[in-house]
């Protein structure tokens, strides 16, 4: 019997500040954990503040479509020191980052939340917190549509466009209920605001209810995103399934995040389940320029974006491989030891490789 | 020397389900904290739910105007049940809660945050918590523009637009400039997307760095809304006064409230500062149609928000012999024993009136 390997063409993004010190970590990870007949060939392309001040490129059309190419792509975090006056608010947000998100129809923004062994919540009493949220990731406010008008005067007036189509929300909420439909509680929450934003909020909650319909066993729950913030820091433990637009989806994962032990171990996934266009793994913190270059970041978040990762190329002996030496490494973590970003990767790293 | 009595009119709306007992306690507390010389004409007005499916009627025009010519409004909640058909979301929430508040120009809606000894927090270290959120009330998500294009159909298309004017933004950034600059710590927090929603976020950035070169003592901040999220979990303590848009306030607040102890302890103002149009306190909780007519619900955000009430008339002392006798019913109330609603009410205006 021959052996063939299986080649998987990587596009990794580094990014600014505390981004390439985490990707450093997670491609250390990924190294170890590879099966033999499995070859990831990595580009790195320089992509962020960085390049932005320097050359004025934020993510040329060229650069896009070399990416495009790729398997999947690993992102670490963009962003350049907060009000510098170089760098206009949302160039690399908007140019990059959902750029990619867009162009990539990564319409399944996927956040998993769980409290592992040895993590520390700030809520006194969380309960056993384990479950996903799936952000809508092509549509909503983030489409940036709207604009301003009298820009600088006493008279501006400036506008954001929510945008929600039945196609969009249809498909994200399919995803959803597949995904609870395959988890143990088969539990979904539909999470928006129908009683203020009427035309967004009556389109999602048509489209719940019509899938709910194909999907007997998964039993469904709404909550408005200002009753979710009560529950998130009351009872986490209830979610199992959360969907969402991408609005109240960046809100509530940030706070899940929080509520879990802190955005160090949040990971996410910018997913295309048609797989028309590679997938993006990302940690759910940003470049956090006010630690950069002093190897303090906790890498822990990109690691397991890793681990979605290698579970989306269908790797899924990898993806737990990586998953049970992080969950092993918490455990294992001294309460209040400050470990150094290598450290953390290596202790990772070697039981990974053990 | 003549005792000339002051004369205040009152539009009282207690609502559905559990606003209609709040309401009753907090008259309650009001009747025995009115000083000889301030007499309250107290006018109720039967909206909501239950006035909505028995007649069809939200909030008609010829009410509207009456209640425009009282000098305060008090509110319990409005709402029915959950997906009752008879009941299209937002009916009562754009017909009748916001109508008010953009009708009568509220465009404060002040949601103080305090964490009060005796009340519990779901995080296990809140420290001292003591801030106010000013949300804005006018504009925003909230304004109900936008529309939809073949609905219920597989093409249809959902807008929902965020308007915000510089006029807007600007007087409700000023009367956060103004608290920050009362209170001892002097600190005033942005929270906004301006790194998504560029438009607006740009106008009330420009218009907050504008104010604040007014305000030289006052420090300034800035958070992008998914880090409050973070901060308000992990240190809550950090925030003295925080502005933000219309649907941010209204997700942080009830982040807040569930830190500082839960929903039942949120008080609210809807201030119109320009005082063109009487303004309208009530609790930030709904009428939870669940635990209705139970005499479960705590009375305790209704009874704050009289304090809240009392305050923005001018009525100072007596505001503040009401926030005094909630501390100290508080911090007597025994962990876990559960007091009905009259209960609660009873022993606050006992010792309001002790
Ligand atoms: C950086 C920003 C554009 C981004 C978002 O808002 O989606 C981030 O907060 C996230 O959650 O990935
Ligand atoms: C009931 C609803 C319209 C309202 C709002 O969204 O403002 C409520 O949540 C609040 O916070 O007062």
């Amino acid at each position: 019997m021959s052996a063939t390997t299986q080649s998987l063409k990587l596009a990794v993004i580094p990014g600014d500040g505390i981004g390439t010190e985490v990707t450093a970590e997670a491609l250390k990870v990924l190294e170890v954990v590879m099966p033999a007949d499995v070859k990831f060939e990595p580009t790195r392309y320089d992509l962020g503040a960085e390049r932005y001040l320097a050359t004025g490129e934020v993510l040329p059309d060229s650069v896009l479509e070399e990416i495009r190419q790729h398997d999947v792509i690993l992102l670490g975090a963009v962003g350049g020191k907060p009000n510098d006056p170089n760098l206009p608010p949302g160039i690399l947000e908007r140019g990059l980052l959902l750029r990619l998100r867009f162009e990539l129809d990564h319409y399944v923004n996927l956040r998993p939340s769980r409290i592992f062994p040895g993590s520390v919540s700030p809520l006194a009493n969380p309960g056993e917190v384990d479950f996903v949220v799936v952000r809508e990731g092509t549509e909503g406010p983030y489409t940036g549509n709207g604009g301003a008008l009298r820009v600088g005067t006493p008279q501006e007036v400036a506008t954001e466009v929510s945008v929600n189509t039945a196609f969009g929300v249809e498909r994200v909420v399919r995803d959803a209920f597949a995904r609870a439909q395959r988890r143990p509680r088969k539990k979904l929450t539909l999470v928006h605001k129908t009683n203020v934003l009427v035309n967004a909020g009556s389109v999602w909650w048509r489209l719940f209810q019509e899938v709910a319909a194909e999907y007997p066993e998964v039993s469904t729950d709404y909550m408005h995103i200002d009753a979710a913030m009560i529950f998130m820091t009351t009872d986490p433990a209830r979610f199992d399934v959360i969907v969402t637009d991408n609005l109240f989806g960046d809100i509530i994962t940030d706070l899940a995040a929080a509520v879990t032990g802190g955005i160090g171990l949040a990971a996410s996934g910018n997913v295309n389940p048609d797989r028309t266009a590679p997938s993006m793994f990302e940690p759910v913190h940003g470049s956090a320029p006010d630690i950069a270059g002093q190897q303090k970041a906790d890498p822990t978040a990109a690691i397991l974006s890793v681990s979605l990762m290698l579970d989306h190329l269908g790797l899924t002996e990898a993806a737990q491989k990586v998953e049970a030496a992080v969950i092993a490494d918490l455990a294992s973590r001294e309460p209040g030891a400050a470990l150094s970003t290598p450290e953390i990767g290596d202790r990772i790293a070697a039981r990974v490789a053990g």
